[in-house]
């Protein structure tokens, strides 16, 4: 990717925050702007060296940018990359961090000028911190990073969006919206729904009883609230099916509890084993003794 | 507590493992013998620093011993239990690792001489690893271990066991063995079952999508099936009403969910943060980046 001359961070988060760290670490911008309603947050952002300057406002942010990363709550996303089209320049690249992505798709492209500047992305990866003060340089080092580009996305968009995500180390794939927004239903709003039915279900009395697998099942049930809500509103017909799918495996799981089948109920624990144990994930710079294979300490 | 003379572990795996590297290290005994069925683990134990030596049988491992500890599945624990106190001295203090305890103390309480020698006990502390290549010395320091004593447990029984325990950094609750199962069918059981539940709901070809959330809500899929079916079948009843709690939640959250209802949603993930939120775990040792707070690295 060639040096960018100005990328605007709509939003300085967590993830928006971590765009501009990944950025400034590796000089690949001249200058990285924030935008954002709250004042103490931006110069907190600066402060922390995840932009370069605070834009007084969304338009003076974005008219001179070459880039524009929208990285709000999801609600907010499709609103955000209409009104950048419009004060942003022609060679503008759109690109977003939302974690649904067909709702925000449509309403951009009903916009053609905001359809020639977009190319949506999701980068997976987060925590259940939120805030510039959790965000991190090597954030998306590693993680993927889904573009869900339609028919209408220029080429061009699509190979910038590319270009940029893959030089914040990123590992770009593509997918069409739904099949991103149904796949996400499973594999990140559903855990995140679980988490908190689980969380909710257990009494506070009952915690000093709770070890490591609680404190696993349920870390990501201290999430920001109106963010998920937003998500799996987004994502609610997805959500449904996916919810389903989780259902019917705990259903089984009761049914084989009750007939006190052994055998069927190693049998059906071995087949989410075999699942779980092709996944891997290894978050950058960690060293967590819990994941590593290890004799006594 | 009084130095030990010998120490017997009866099953040396994780827990058995790393009861004798805690012993061993703090010098608690004068020796600490393996008995189990797998010359090739016990060798490896020995090896690793868990035990001293290996017993050529349970009778020759325990007829000695001022404690033995029972670590084996939950299934084997009374059992054990029962030829251990025909085998062993009067003066036998026996205590245990099972992750449910009913069953256990009940069939143990059956027979008068196993009665006089046990109190029954759970230490909260695990992984979804097992084998005596994962103990750790350090596992049950800060770390819950729930006695079960009943109105039959001698009180000395009741007393070393305590001190037993407590000499390995632990913490000592002591709870009714009713009351123990119900509670941990919740804060263990549960979100074991829901973890593998959900980790067998999503399609391996999904993987490259999934991030933390779902890392870490199905880390604990990966445990030992026959282990935790044994644990379910064990506690079934209490299982019965922890599911049904569970599936309570989350039918809160699909309703909310269909009636597109934020602020519902929002209250429902409140509540549930709110829990979650009170809950503190340090694991021993550890130096986890993604629990600690902390700016870009």
């Amino acid at each position: 990717m060639d040096r960018l001359g100005t990328v605007a961070i709509v939003g300085v988060g967590l993830i928006g925050g971590s765009v501009g760290l990944a950025l400034r670490a590796r000089g690949l911008a001249d200058r990285v702007v924030g935008v954002g309603r709250d004042p103490a947050r931006l110069a907190l952002a600066k402060k922390l060296g995840a932009i370069d300057d605070i834009a007084p406002d969304l338009v003076r942010g974005v008219v001179q940018a070459d880039v524009a990363v929208v990285c709000t709550p999801v609600s907010q996303i499709a609103e955000e990359c209409l009104r950048i089209a419009a004060a942003g320049p022609e060679g503008l690249l759109i690109t977003d961090a939302g974690s649904t992505k067909s709702a925000i798709v449509r309403a951009v492209e009903a916009d053609p000028r905001a359809r020639s500047m977009f190319c949506a992305a999701h980068p997976i990866a987060g925590s259940e911190r939120h805030g510039v003060a959790s965000a991190r340089a090597d954030l998306f080092e590693g993680r993927a990073v889904v573009l869900t580009p339609t028919d209408r996305t220029p080429s061009d968009r699509l190979r910038r969006a590319t270009a940029f995500w893959r030089a914040l180390d990123a590992q770009v794939l593509t997918m069409r919206p739904d099949r991103h927004d149904a796949a996400l239903a499973l594999t990140s709003h559903l855990p995140h729904a679980v988490a908190s039915a689980l969380a909710g279900a257990i009494p506070v009395e009952m915690l000093p009883l709770a070890g490591g697998a609680y404190r696993d099942v349920t870390r990501v049930a201290a999430s920001d609230p109106s963010l998920w809500t937003e998500i799996f509103l987004a994502n609610r017909g997805s959500m449904v099916a996916a919810l389903a799918a989780f259902r019917s495996r705990l259903e089984m799981f009761s049914r084989l509890l009750a007939e006190g089948d052994s055998a069927g109920l190693v049998a059906w624990w071995n087949e989410a084993k075999a699942i779980r144990d092709q996944f891997s994930f290894d978050p950058p710079g960690s060293d967590d003794p819990r994941q590593a294979p290890g004799p006594s300490r």
